[in-house]
């Protein structure tokens, strides 16, 4: 079972990130060992800092304004490995280990399962 | 010399994709081979038709508030392989060729090249 990996970020650190004007940054997350990209999120400073803390993604979820610890629910937990920000701080970088099913509501592993142009290989 | 793969999406997937009020969406960029993560940047409606026409990178800058073919000043292109919109259509992912240095401003390979974390290992 996975476990995860809190990250003791430093105040220097945690002021590089800039939120936009709904307090938000995006955040990709990455499979670790796989390189698979999972999903994008968002975070706050609060649920950024509660993901860094306890070694799981913890998202503020803009469809139902709350915070949202991802898997809570589902079981589909992801832990921690990894966290990196961008060169401008408003995009944020996790690479977790995916437990149960995948990341996806639908049940797939990634949210990203629809290709554009496959559906029309001849088009 | 890496070839742009312009990609022939359908009306119904270019209609999935749902824009932010500002009429964007945020776009993941992956590259191809390694799958690293290099990058955020944000794309509307105009700008993800080009890139999947041109199979050349295209974002919609928000610093600048104009159309950005990425790499046209810098030489560090990115070519299309492939794009895949997200399960609730308002995040892309775009898997390219990086020419060049790399995508970031910086000349960094990526953008995401600062950890949390790391720079206090005994923190």
């Amino acid at each position: 079972m996975p476990v995860g990996t809190p990250i003791a970020a430093t105040a220097e650190q945690l002021a590089s990130v800039k939120y936009d004007d709904h307090g938000l940054a995006a955040a990709i997350i990455q499979e670790h060992g796989t390189g698979d990209v999972l999903m994008l999120g968002w975070v706050n400073a609060d649920t950024l800092r509660q993901t860094l803390e306890t070694g799981r993604m913890t998202f503020w979820s803009r469809s139902r304004q709350e915070v949202w610890v991802k898997g809570e629910t589902s079981g589909d937990r992801m832990y921690l490995r990894e966290a990196f920000y961008d060169c401008d701080g408003d995009a944020l970088l996790f690479v977790v280990e995916q437990e149960g099913r995948g990341a996806c509501h639908t049940g797939d592993h990634s949210c990203f399962h629809s290709a554009f142009g496959s559906a029309a290989p001849d088009a």
